[in-house]
């Protein structure tokens, strides 16, 4: 372990006071790390180390944690110097225990838990509960002060850097990336982000590579290539960076302080430049970046058992252990905790001492106390335009074609535009925007981007508020940055790709889950996704972009926090659109299609179906409001037009058939009301559902979902599912229908072999039904598009005169 | 477009018959590609170009087409100049039209599908079929030959180079990669696989990044930084750049040829050096790379309706469209058609001149052609170790414990070293395959890794057969490349963390059922992921690394393709291990924990066992082959130690009690038959799980997915699932299961609720385990660590008088 006798004179930057004071801040942050991983009593080492003193597991991470301290003592000084605003976000998140030791040091920790105080009994407590049943996790989990990032899967600490800066021109984000989460794909990708970070209207984000050269088993890939390399990858990525390199305590302070100093200073030039010049014509500025190596497990043991374990991949996490089957561990222990000197750290009641408390910031410029990492606290609701501004005039159900999400495009439009002002609003996708049809905000705003512009480009500039990078990584990493820190999104996405991002869903959902029980997190704004160019109209990209499994990811995490929506069509999707945008602490799934479709409900109509999130369809069903022969029940837009087709085909066939549609937006209402909260109780299901009668269920994904969601319900026998299969191919956009046997006439077919009553014309109809099918593909053969009879069919022209009109 | 009038005289290394050749046949294939995007007749221009020609919807991807053609055409110089084997892996998988249009001039198409023969009436074909109902898709599918890369979701391109190129030293695989999928992070992290890959034993990467400027409606990023930027990005990732830039045909055909020649040249020279010197201690060389920056759409209309198209995103997809209103672009097509003077490329029968057809190789030098992009034709079987060499000696179910995972990796390096000399197995992973306890497999091999190693490293070597990155996707994309060139794997991983390749999971489900229709692939070797370190192993990293919901994304794919295993013990992990490296044309989830744990099967039952997937253990169950009270059923191994744990206390409680213990190891037994082929029939699942009986069924995963593969049974109703409800965070092994109900108390509490003859001693029964769960939690919340008797509790020794012994 290091020596720290005797903090030399200082020989730069740091006058001698400084440089003992953070040299001690830093030994107390790192013993108060070693504590939590090893301590269950005798915090201050005030008696001799037994082993009733040690937990009995040993967990935790000290490899990478006493280089986390170190980069928090020097901004906690560049801070003060500055009166700078500044989060930190960890990368190498399972340094947990060393973001809990910089927080009680700064003493937010124990603002936020009272009962963890600044004494010797509160670190007693604070060491107890590390990793510990009951206490807290090993990661800069939610319940870290200042985290919003809990680097447990790693990849994507500096996109949520960025996203934490965009549309905060005072903020820095010191973002530490570490070398082991530096070769996943998505921290790799997101280097690039800068290209979208605008220095006159946003913050910064200053990254932190910090290489210690080895992940758990292996060298890091960054730390071993040769220097040229490493400086030549960054300056390629568009940074400059500063390096700080080296082992010993007291050079590497008189460096990194003023490596800092040089950051923060080429932050501001930048900044000053940008925001008092021609902000909007000046290019993309080389951010500065630091490079950070140190020895992995820095002032730890040197040797354990003869085998390198500073400075090497046996530090990564618990660098002494057996300590019951071996005393010399024990007492190698001791001295490495005793070899920061706790004496001087602590006083005598436990607290730590004045000189080190001082090191730390005030107040909210605390980063553990910083509003921006508790974004609840900063959210101000959207202003939303009014509903009925947007919607689409109907006469009749089926009576016009929209397109869906152009439709939404406008609302977003204006939900950018009244909200301008507040800056607090943001769209991201992977170059989707438009071909999701969301182009109308560009009337009002453009995509964001830094580098050259050409005479010839449509809708890029500097100051745009739709990001857009082929990354969807990327951009869900920047919208989690950008919520988690106050602000309002959406994610456009085609619906195959999304899954992608499965694990950062997962990763966020999980985030949301465990603030729940934390009472200090303020709810944050809901992740919206918009899921378009979805698998029913992906018939000419083909099988590879047919998926729609995200919803079967999005029903495995917490029922409080996911939502899934199937709107059927643009009235109804206006309707999802604003109530998910003033929601909270949600991820809501909306799936919609944006070619031109009917379109079914009036404004009025979608309002209070989607307020329901499932209803029976009077104008569709031939039921009067009794016992139904057959529910045909639809969720998404496809299945929608299908079971209505079917619905107009068997009316025609068999007029006396008593026929409920049920249409569900709200994909949640199918579960019991104790697995969700906006589950039906049974008695509203069954008064949906009947307790008895066939439903034919047309669904907009793997049809078992369905059954997942209902196989407690009585009536769950008779359900009969029909959805994506996993058949596809580059085809028209009803034969993707056909093959996956969601099209009207397999549903006629389906309906014909469950409902009693349809006896006599089974064989006829479903014969009729098996021509039309064959028509359908000697058409489509032959003229490589669907029958116009199919494309131009028109809801309630043929079947008007059977048909009830809506009001 | 460009005007092809004349082509100057060669100005250097070409000669004037190469120039003319190579660029007729450039033409050619941009003539074939724009006839695929457009045309239904009319193929050889032959008469004028009447709107019935014409397709009726216009799909296809015409921008990044002409490149890609350009680099086949030079390739095919190269490959026939040097006798080189050279495969194509095409990024950019929407320029599918380009790729079938180079296969079909060089023979191959037509060699695979006889139909689509060399002659006016073949390209007819040709034409009609591409992105048409029954035809083939617009990406570069396995349809078209000399594809390992289907490139309809971006990003795993370079990945898959590599994976192709490990260890097929005399191969080069040329990987093109679009700038679009240059931003996603799969793609950035798989420029660091050169760190990878060994010249004295493997093949050669050759990336050629195409700028050609935009996105579908972006400019990319590459394409836009500054040029110092992006030759420093390149030479950080530790590749030479050589770079071809323009847009005259001649000048870039001269400048691509020369280019190429170098490229060739060095990898030439790398081997060379690399396999005639001190090969194992050479460092990792700068391999070249090629960055290609020629317009988006060259070649094609410069404007369409005065708005820029040529160079810019409008050539994205289809640069004229509305043919039908626009008369004018009617026109436009023919004289772009004709711009290529089809005259000069076809014969009078239609095929392409002889001069066109020299330019390409012969038979399997043709990149069609290649068997290392049909790999099945190149695999091998596995050498196998034999099974009971590798066996845990049990006496008694329950006698001894052990690590699983271990016992695997022993049996995982003797396949290693049965295979050694046919180099054609290799294990990816994370970072993991030591915490995964696959660590035995270092006695015989080293984690691959051509930076410096230093004296202290341990198993890293040039030469091993572990490819050890942070990065999933990484993993994914080499495994597949490796699989997809005829070789054998596995990739070791966190379960949870699996996730983040679900998407990469999908497109490979995808690329091998769309290969069960085309009878010239051969089958692969399948895809086999050890997913360990499982959701109820991760008490100390918490939870964000618990979810077990990978295997619900593995199910909705296609029947054929996905197994899924849960062996609950070591014996049963090798039998399965054994079988999956048997299998072809699947992918196989095994999922198998690592800390010791009880073992139950002996390897003879063990194997019995397996064969048949799901079993009643007749040694653990008391009803004596009769109708039982109760089923006791479990799939993974913590479910199956937690319901025999629930056996002994039911079995002490309530002696007569007759219970059956159905163990699930294949979880697509529980499917009906007709879902999946390892599905149980009706009877036979009925025979185990009865038809009126309460099942409690503790499962390793989201407890809905047993409801999802049993809802058509018949005793569905009673089924009653424990499993993971999404809780947990850092606690101990034991209390994840209670967290979550799936503990044997929970389990003894459940089937109290459930089993009628249980009623006399149910009240009494649930408060003595309720006073177990208080116990629990209160001595965890002591100690920090489970209560003895819990993990030291031996199946069979409190119970052994009661126990009937296995043979």
């Amino acid at each position: 372990m290091t020596e720290h006798t005797t903090i030399p004179a200082s020989r730069g930057l740091l006058s001698d006071r400084e440089l003992h004071d953070i040299d001690a801040y830093w030994r107390a942050a790192n013993y108060l790390t070693i504590g939590q991983i090893y301590l269950l009593d005798n915090p201050l080492l005030r008696e001799p180390l037994r082993l009733e003193h040690v937990k009995p597991r040993l967990l935790g991470h000290w490899g990478t944690s006493p280089g986390l301290s170190f980069i928090y003592a020097h901004l906690n000084r560049a801070i003060r110097l500055r009166e700078a605003n500044v989060i930190y976000v960890c990368g190498p998140g399972h340094g947990g225990p060393a973001m809990v030791a910089n927080t009680y040091l700064e003493g937010t920790y124990s603002e936020f838990n009272p009962d963890i105080a600044m004494d010797e009994q509160g670190m007693r407590k604070l060491f107890r509960q590390f990793s510990f049943p009951g206490g807290i996790p090993s990661h800069a989990a939610p319940d870290v002060p200042g985290s919003i990032h809990e680097g447990g899967e790693l990849g994507y600490s500096l996109s949520h850097a960025y996203g934490a800066a965009f549309d905060n021109p005072d903020l820095v984000v010191a973002c530490v990336v570490g070398d082991g989460e530096a070769e996943t794909g998505p921290l790799a990708a997101a280097w690039h982000s800068n290209k979208f970070l605008n220095p006159a209207r946003d913050g910064a984000v200053l990254p932190i590579l910090h290489l210690n050269g080895y992940k758990i088993a292996n060298p890091t890939i960054l730390a071993r290539i040769p220097e040229d390399e490493l400086r030549a990858l960054f300056a390629g990525y568009g940074y400059e960076p500063l390096f700080v390199e080296g082992h010993e305590p007291v050079l590497m302070h008189e460096r990194m302080a003023s490596v800092l100093d040089d950051a923060f200073d080429s932050i501001q030039a930048i900044q000053h430049a940008a925001r008092n010049g021609a902000a909007a014509t000046a290019s993309r500025p080389k951010w500065p970046m630091i490079v950070l190596r140190s020895p992995k497990g820095w002032t730890g043991p040197k040797e354990v058992d003869g085998l390198k374990t500073e400075g090497f991949w046996r530090s990564h996490q618990v660098p002494l252990s057996g300590l019951a089957e071996n005393p010399a561990h024990l007492k190698l222990l001791e001295e490495w905790l005793k070899s920061y000197r706790p004496e001087e750290l602590f006083d005598a009641a436990g607290a730590p001492v004045a000189a080190i408390r001082a090191t730390a910031p005030q107040a909210t410029r605390r980063m553990g106390a910083n509003p921006h990492a508790n974004g609840g606290l900063l959210r101000r609701s959207l202003d939303l335009p009014a509903l009925h501004d947007h919607a689409i005039a109907l006469e009749r159900p089926g009576a016009i074609k929209a397109e869906s999400t152009r439709v939404m495009g406008r609302f977003l439009r204006d939900v950018m535009k009244l909200n301008e002002a507040s800056e607090n609003f943001r769209i991201v996708g992977p170059d989707e925007t438009a071909s999701n049809r969301l182009q109308d905000v560009f009337e009002v705003t453009e995509r964001a981007w830094m580098e050259k512009i050409l005479p010839e480009d449509v809708h890029l500039g500097r100051d745009g508020r739709v990001l857009e990078i082929l990354s969807e990584h990327t951009c869900q990493g920047w919208l989690e940055g950008y919520l988690l820190t106050g602000r309002h999104g959406l994610f456009s996405c085609y619906e195959a790709f999304i899954h992608i991002v499965d694990s950062m869903f997962n990763q966020h959902a999980k985030w949301l889950d465990a603030c729940r029980d934390i009472p200090w997190r303020r709810p944050i704004a809901s992740l919206n996704y918009l899921l378009s160019s979805h698998v029913w109209h992906q018939e000419h990209n083909g099988f590879s972009h047919q998926d729609p499994g995200f919803i079967d990811v999005a029903l495995n995490k917490k029922a409080d926090i996911v939502r899934v929506y199937l709107p059927p069509d643009a009235n109804t999707l206006l309707c999802v659109t604003d109530h998910v945008l003033q929601t909270w602490n949600r991820i809501n799934v909306i799936v919609a299609g944006k070619p031109p479709s009917w379109q079914w409900l009036s404004m009025d109509r979608a309002i209070i179906h989607c307020r329901a999130g499932v209803g029976i369809w009077d104008w569709a069903s031939t039921d009067d409001g009794a016992e139904p022969d057959l529910v045909m029940a639809c969720a998404g837009d496809v299945p929608t037009l299908e079971t209505l087709a079917a619905v107009q085909i068997l009316r025609q066939q068999v007029p006396d058939l008593r026929i409920r549609v049920v249409n569900v937006v709200d994909l949640m209402t199918l579960q019991p009301k104790e697995y969700h909260p906006h589950g039906l109780s049974d008695r509203d299901f069954d008064a949906l559902f009947t307790t008895d009668k066939p439903v034919i269920f047309a669904y907009h994904g793997y049809p078992w979902t369905i059954h997942r969601l209902t196989y407690r319900r009585t009536n769950h026998d008779n359900i009969h599912v029909r959805g994506y299969n996993e058949e596809g191919t580059t085809t028209t956009p009803f034969d993707m229908t056909v093959l996956n046997g969601l099209d009207r006439f397999h549903i006629v077919q389906s309906a014909l072999d469950w409902v009693p009553r349809l006896k006599s014309v089974r064989v006829g109809l479903k014969q009729a039904m098996d021509s039309k099918l064959l028509e359908h593909r000697a058409y489509i053969r032959a003229h490589g598009q669907d029958m116009p009879e199919i494309l131009d069919w028109k809801w309630g022209q043929d079947a008007d005169a059977a048909l009830k009109r809506p009001d």
